[in-house]
Parts: C-alpha cells; sequence; structure tokens
C-alpha cells in the first residue's frame, strides 16, 4: 500500500548475522514486497565506510555475512570490524583482533551496532556491544558504530532514497535504536507496539515518538490518511 | 634479609590463573622464602568477600584457580565472579555468566582484577578487565574489583600484617596497580625498574613513587638502612 500510494520506502536493519539476501527471502517468505537493494544494514554500511577511508579489515563477524565483504580489500589489516559473530566469538579470536588493533598506530574499530544481548530460543545471548566494549577498553579507543542508532545509518538510507529527513518518517519498535535515532536526524517517528516494544517504554527519560500505532498496519494507516 | 631483621613480610599478587600453592612453588624454585600463608591473592580475597555477604558465586575463572574456591557454597548462585579464565573465556561461558547476572534481581559482579591484556609466549592476550567491561554493559552494572589497586585488597594485606599504613611500605613494578594502589590506602610505596617498569612511569600524571630502586635487592638496602 506504501508503494503503491507512490511514497519512496526503504528497510533499515541491524541484521548482521546474515547478508540481506537472507534477510530478503525471510521477509519475502512472510508476504513482503522486498528486494535486496530496498536495504539498508550495517554491513553493507560499514563497506562504504571502508571505501571512502581506504581501510582494510580484520573481520570478526558471523560467517553468514562474511559474504557482504567479499570485494573489500582485506590484506594486511589497518582497522578492526566487529559484528554479532556469533560463535565465532572465540577466545581466540578474540585476541586475534585485540592484537591486530592493539598493533596499530592509529587504531580504528568499527562495530556493526552496539547492542547489549538479545534472546534466541535457547536463551539470552551477549551481542556485538559486549565484545565491542572488551575491545574498546583492552585498547582504550572508541568504537565507531554503523547500524542503528549512528546518525550516519540513517544519513545513508535518506540519501539512498534522495529525500530529506523532515521528509521522511520513520517505523520501528525500538524506542532508542529506531524513534531516538531517527529523531536525532531530524526524521519523524512512530512507534509500533510489537516486538521489542514495552509498556515502560511510553515513559521513556529521553525519546518520545511522535506516534504509537498498534501494529505496521496502522502506521501505514496513519501514513496515507496524512498524504 | 627482611625477615631476618624482624620486619613483618607480605606478598601481594594480582595473579588468578593459579591457587596460591602453585604460585609459592614457582617463587620457591626462583629461591625466594615463602610459604602459602604470606600471600595476599585476588581468589582468597573474594572468598572472604563472599563469605561475609552470604554470596554463592557462579564462577567464571581459570581450572587452576577452582580450589580457592573449594569451600565456597556455589547452590542457586547470587553473584558471579570473573577472573582471568583463559581458554575458559568461551561464547558459551560467557553467556552462561551473563545469564546468571542478567536474571539477578540485585546483580553482583566480582572481579578479581582489571587487566586489559598481558603478554604471553604465543603473544598478547586479553585479560579479564576486558572480559568484565564486557559483562559490565551487557548488564548495566559496576564491577566490585578485588586484587590491586583496591583499597580492600591493600587493607586486608595489613590486616593480615597487624599494622597500620602508616608502618607499611609496598614494593611493586606496577605504577598504577602497586604504587599508587598502595599510596591510596595511606601506605609509602617503593617502585622497582625491573618487570612492567617503563621509564615513562616516571612521568606519571597521577601516581609519584616515595623511592624508586632498581632491582628488590636494591629496595631491601633502602629499607634496612632506614631502620
Amino acid at each position: 500500500r506504501i508503494k503503491a500510494s507512490g511514497l519512496k520506502l526503504r528497510f533499515c536493519t541491524n541484521e548482521t548475522q546474515a547478508t540481506r539476501e537472507k534477510f530478503v527471502q525471510k521477509l519475502q517468505g512472510f508476504g513482503f514486497d522486498i528486494s535486496v537493494d530496498e536495504v539498508t544494514a550495517p554491513a553493507p554500511a560499514a563497506c562504504r565506510v571502508l571505501r571512502e577511508r581506504s581501510l582494510r579489515p580484520h573481520l570478526l563477524v558471523h560467517d553468514d555475512v562474511m559474504p557482504e565483504f567479499a570485494e573489500i580489500d582485506r590484506t594486511n589489516p589497518n582497522c578492526v570490524v566487529i559484528g554479532d559473530a556469533a560463535d565465532n566469538f572465540t577466545y581466540a579470536n578474540l585476541n586475534e583482533a585485540f592484537r591486530v588493533l592493539i598493533g596499530l598506530q592509529n587504531p580504528v574499530l568499527i562495530s556493526l551496532g552496539r547492542g547489549r544481548y538479545y534472546k534466541e530460543t535457547d536463551g539470552l545471548k551477549l551481542d556485538v556491544g559486549a565484545y565491542m566494549k572488551a575491545l574498546e577498553y583492552a585498547c582504550d579507543v572508541q568504537a565507531e558504530i554503523v547500524g542503528k542508532p549512528a546518525k550516519m545509518f540513517f544519513e545513508s538510507a535518506l540519501a539512498e532514497l534522495g529525500v530529506q529527513p523532515q521528509q521522511a518518517i520513520m517505523i520501528g519498535d525500538d524506542i532508542v535504536n529506531d524513534v531516538g535515532g531517527a529523531q536525532q536526524c531530524g526524521m519523524r517517528a512512530v512507534q509500533v507496539r510489537t516486538g521489542k516494544y514495552r509498556p515502560s517504554d511510553e515513559n521513556h527519560p529521553q525519546v518520545k515518538p511522535d506516534a504509537y500505532v498498534d501494529n505496521l498496519a496502522e502506521a501505514v494507516d496513519l501514513i496515507l490518511q496524512q498524504l
């Protein structure tokens, strides 16, 4: 319905355990009309940063997101990129990433997000943010975060759409990463009361959405009504 | 020579990869006159804290330090104790410690030190401080550190000696953990120019030792001269 109305649409995800291809296949399976070139995700955003600054990464990421970095030069690394590596977060791999980083004259750490933890069927798991903090502390550096809520991430999505922030509206379930991030970039933002949403979000000390909706369909109603 | 002079002596270490027994055997091998009951170390200091506060730990520590916790009740844990677990820092073990901590109504994280990294024959390794930061961030808690430079650690050593801080002098190679920690506790401190010592320590912005010596023997000379 958004597409049929003539509005431009883009999907912004912090998914770093899979390529955009896999992510899109999953959503297509749920019936969404979505293609890879409509998705803004941390790994391709990181690739853009790497190319712009001639950075050659040592990668500590999930096996399934590796293909996103296929065309990036990784010889003689001059930075470390960390994602939610899951089972690749071994003691040996963390020490290796640490040694690369501490050995650089100008250590650059790029993190595909800053999540604390997430839930899987077999329980809670530490997310990339925790391991990012470990490397930050050990090397006395501050990571550069690509992915929501980084301003640069939303700016990429806007550039890809070819619109100004005040012309765009973000719909998301995460009060800080989706709503707060988009608003800091000058966009309006609607929180959906599904997924990560918690009733306590409505009393969040810093972030106040421009509107609430009970689900995605209601967000579409709201937007199309105001055209 | 210190012992023969009648002065009281105590050995303070941040070693958490071995029991005091192993540590003492190593030093005896180098010719030191030392016994287990002369050693103040983080693991027994943690055990004292656990007993005093009726805490039952989930342990994420090195296999070789486990015997120090042999008499501690670990059923139904209400805190997490983290040490330099080395190969025990697996993805699964970190997630398990995290789940215990995040599941507590009043999360208590006790860390056997806060080191960033150390060097072994096969290269640099992340130390306990890095993993402590990961858990701190994920659970939004602040760890309680036992071991140097924690004030409580030096106070334990003084209590074990039965002397006041102003009656004691610390000798160590680490400008922050040994010298700074002891001074904050009201002791005087001598830095030895061996081991971890770096010439840049002499321009440290916060910590200034009461004296420098070139090695341990010279520290003994200095102390005995002033008796």
